[in-house]
């Protein structure tokens, strides 16, 4: 049993934060950052510090120039670039290139990895994940994917709807989930470069949310011809367990990186109640703002540990399934409660831009809904409990 | 004991009902809702609509040709009106106009009347009430004046920043809260006539609601002169009274609308859990939804009863002070609470704009916060319960 | 729209509150008010104080010497009646006579009413109610129902067992839910005279709660033989249709008697948090137990609402079923919250017997199981929203 | 970082599994569990099977025959003694005994070491600690205390009430705080052997829990004598510093305990969830029900990693203050949800004594009130907070 983080972790930690206050938060008020996420222009000059900062790319493996770190080592450091919602885009650890890089890793062919992987990895292409569907399509219920790979000589014609496809605009090649047979589980993950007429944005959609580089877009995919070295893997029934690969740890570097606004909003609603008065003296010394500050407290140490304990099982070799499901519901809850308690501790300047609490509110809102709804992790949690498989 | 609503309130509310769904709703997605609300383009084509349907002012006295709607009469009325947020708009009946109409009508004198309140009953003219501050002035604790009206030969001359100012982008007049002496409670209110150049608009503020036609401004009055009938009532210690004239009422308008919106919210919310699958059979089948669902009619329910037991106080009379502070704590976190649901039974579709829940769902997130704060009324409530003072 | 008390409820409610305070709440301590309720000695020493008060038995019809109160006026009545959860056994206002009562009235035959409603209506007797069974037999869900009842001769042989049956242990009579045919819905009633060694006592449970005479017992029909007209209405399928006629109007009576002994934990609250100190000031000066008083006031107020609101539908003649569920989940839900914050802010008395808090706080959580746990009347009322069936 | 339990620790938590399940469940409807706690003669019998089980005294230093476990050690042990309520007192590490034992190895001269501590590290004596009083004296705030001890000759004269005092009833000796001076922050702590007639136990209070061999006690201590040797530590300003030294590791063991507890009534309301059925199905396969499974497992999942991260602290030599605060809150309102869920899971069941589940549940909710109550310690949290004291 061992809490102590390591020394050179505790450094990372540290350079990181400082690169984050000094030189990612005086952008937050950049016109740049739009409602559909940073730009393109915006993300590539905050790179661009960060190479200067001799932060980048840091997390990916030594051969791509990262730090190799470990999942414990991210969590550290995801939870420092997460300070500000801009410091993961600077350092390149954000969603969804960060789980698009792993996933590459663990399935990808050398020639995929070389011509795929190697860019993306040394932060010079983004990329997208396209898996969720429009209903009745995935959603939810991966189980329910209706874009259709058919076989078409040495390669295949895919045909059907994406939507919340994150960072599509703009990105460099898109994984594809599509069905190839009519079988349960049948599903198959396809690489295709961009822009690709056949794998046309319809929108960039608007939403609550407001830090992926490129928005969220729906995306229409009408006769778009891969061939045959575009599978991801194996073709037929895999294409969920790959998915699973990708998702469940993208789903704690999350919560990691969300964990970081989190303490941000935090201190803001701190400072806040520090300075500002009501009824003769400063808000903190109101029980009903401090109570608020304590319960802040506890739930950022809570889901910080939550979410040490899950990276510890995968650097293991775990697979995590149900803790990594637990932290998820905890921490995405947890950070959201956070958030809102800020924002009324701010009160009347929380529901304005002033702060970035605002923003921060409205993010972590949407992490109850992306990467597995609460229901959906309880639904499965449930039955673990009652199958007795949470061991 | 009866809560049988009169016929004639369940016609109104059938009628406004039918013009929200047929020629208002339509309009949710017109460009000139911006996120600082409603262009007054818009709603003057939407107050067009109004008139055409008959609507056109409706709440207003029969003075000014309106029903003289009871409190229980709005009660009904402005819940059928604020299916839509931009309902409220077009009839006429959102804040501040609402309530700054009331506070006129109780305090203003004839002249006043004639000049601020007649345009404004009559849906001609928009206004705003400026009494928040930034900090270290008037909040939450509206004690903290700091804006001044200095004497100067008939009339006064007013210095002081305000902040958060609903309306006031394009208002006829505004009613503005100054100190005019060093005492405690020292506090009166003016009417000035707008545009003018004293009166400084800075900046309309972003912020997480967007329903505001105008948005909310900070404003810098800056040796702003008014005349001595400009005063709004009498001089000294009255302006805090006044306030809470137009104060009370305006929190329970706040919540019929408001509630409108949580019921729009929950019935996109069941349609959605009646036709999208998960896992086999429709979302509603599960539980983990259907029991969101339950606990939003009884939100809603509940929430109906508050304002309805406040309205019949107000309508006798009563100042209902305790009663609409719990009916204001309440209904702010009931209607948010719903909101929250309704969002999460939509999933992935919750945080887009495709529906108007992730609106209403920023919306109500600010309501927790204006017209007094959770907090503040609790802590309010608690000293009532401690002095023996709820009944 | 009228929420105001008849003046004749007024008097009611503050004769019956003097008599509880006056005469019942000295009775608390009494050390036969047993872990299984107070004894049929105490009751009828109370009763006879009720009696000298003209309280005697005050709900009933008037053909039986009561007031023939409407729901309302029971909401009323026994709101203060439950002030002391003494006060509904003096009173001869508890479950489970109360709800027998209006069962008989409206379903029994004339000889059934002459032999068994008019004793137990003027308080000369006890009844109880048997429909709940052991697993896998009738639990949350009637329609496991497993004690059967053989035709045999000119009446039935009952085998099966019952379980929880509040008051069985020294009642006059007991209805008894039994299938008479193998078909889904097969349920009758049956009235049998008490005690009988066929109906056999086979422990009176040990249980969290401890307000019903008689506590809650175990029975076991061992070859109950009861005669023809023992049938309660008609043999067949309406026997879970009449246990709706008692347990809707049930549920609500129990809200009612709950909500008066919630009152009384905040009262208690509420003086404690005058008189103690810590840190230099009263409990009730820190905002961390003023706002639980709020709260407290609150979940009064709102239940009280959703009482009387659903008492008004059913002397309407409305079988308010969706209402009643409502009222039952909110209700039962509110009042153990205002316990549980009645209980944290006396602190270490919280936890002792010192005061009623103690015992209020196990009764309310037992209310929150019985008469329908929150989880099956969410489901109901999640499946009405989803049937368009909450109007 | 590092999560794993040592082997050793795993094979102790192992034997002690079995011993609670194998030789103490079957003692929980001995009716020597009394609502004032478990008998000393049915202790005692526990006791010895603790010592055949080689299990007696397991957690006390090695040279008074324990295996001088950290922390940690603690943690994982205490957590399967906790299995059963039982458990702790079979085993000898229940409060108050274990907190004192700690005291006095940290504070206790040698020859008091002989007299009180050696007896009761080996289990052969109880003890108490006596600092709360009743009204107006020491409470949560401890700075109110109102027992005097006076100097007379070489010792001094004791007198006031203590209140809540577990274990007095049956100690060999008391711990008991009293005011030296009349200086802010004046308490002694006194050794006293007991019985003595001037340590008048004038009640075992009727409490909602019942987990503590001779219950909770009112005393009145009425000019009780104690040499100069009777002092614990100095005499003066310390007597704070000292209980502190004892509160917050206790606090950490109950939260261990409790845990334990917790996963016991999650394993049985898991059980009953599998085989109980309602509507068709068993009701596990109800999300209503999975849900709370679900939330039980991360409840106790965050519980134990708040105990495992404060334990490695305390085992560091940090004073863990902040962090024992906040275990203690978010352990004991987590394990306080997990009974509450797990009675509502069994239904009319989870109401009786039939399972162990109903006294779970009423004492998880007295931990919320001891050891300080949920709201001293968020107000100490958000002190700390605004005045930057959390690292």
């Amino acid at each position: 049993m061992e809490f102590a983080v390591p020394e050179e972790l505790q450094t990372l930690s540290a350079r990181i934060g400082t690169f984050v206050r000094d030189d990612i938060i005086p952008h937050e008020h950049d016109p740049r950052w739009t409602s559909h996420g940073p730009t393109d222009d915006l993300r590539e000059e905050l790179n661009g510090k960060a190479k200067t900062a001799g932060l980048f790319p840091f997390h990916v493996s030594k051969g791509y120039g990262g730090l190799g770190l470990s999942h414990f080592g991210k969590a550290i450091a995801f939870e420092a670039a997460g300070y500000s919602m801009l410091g993961p885009i600077a350092l390149h650890c954000a969603a969804p290139d960060e789980g698009n890089i792993r996933l590459l890793e663990e399935v990808a062919n050398p020639e995929q990895k070389k011509r795929f992987l190697e860019p993306l990895a040394k932060g010079e292409t983004r990329s997208c994940f396209c898996m969720t569907e429009p209903a009745p399509g995935a959603g939810s219920d991966p189980g329910q994917l209706q874009t259709t790979a058919e076989p078409d000589g040495n390669g295949f014609i895919l045909n059907g709807k994406k939507w919340l496809i994150s960072g599509a605009e703009g990105a460099a090649f898109a994984i594809i989930m599509a069905r190839t047979g009519n079988g349960e589980g049948e599903a198959t993950l396809f690489l295709t470069e961009l822009p690709n007429p056949a794998f046309k944005i319809e929108q960039v959609i608007d939403t609550l949310d407001s830090s992926f580089t490129g928005g969220h877009a729906s995306v229409s995919n009408e006769g778009l011809r891969v061939s045959g070295d575009a599978v991801l893997g194996e073709v037929g029934r895999k294409g969920f367990r790959y998915a699973q690969v990708r998702l469940a740890p993208a789903r704690l570097t999350h919560c990691m990186r969300w964990l970081g606004s989190a303490i941000r909003a935090h201190d803001i609603a701190t400072g806040h109640a520090r300075s500002r008065t009501a009824f003769g003296k400063p808000l903190g010394a109101h029980e009903g703002v401090s109570f608020m500050l304590a319960d802040n407290e506890m739930d950022i140490h809570m889901a910080r540990l939550a979410i040490w304990h899950t990276a510890w099982l995968l650097d293991k070799g775990d697979r995590a399934s149900a803790q990594s499901s637990m932290a998820k519901v905890f921490c995405s809850e947890a950070i959201d409660r956070v958030a809102d308690r800020s924002l009324q501790i701010l009160g009347g300047p929380g529901i304005t831009r002033d702060t970035i609490v605002e923003r921060i509110y409205r993010e972590s809102r949407a992490f109850r809904v992306y990467d597995g709804p609460s229901e959906v992790h309880r639904w499965a949690l449930g039955r673990r409990v009652l199958e007795g498989r949470m061991q």
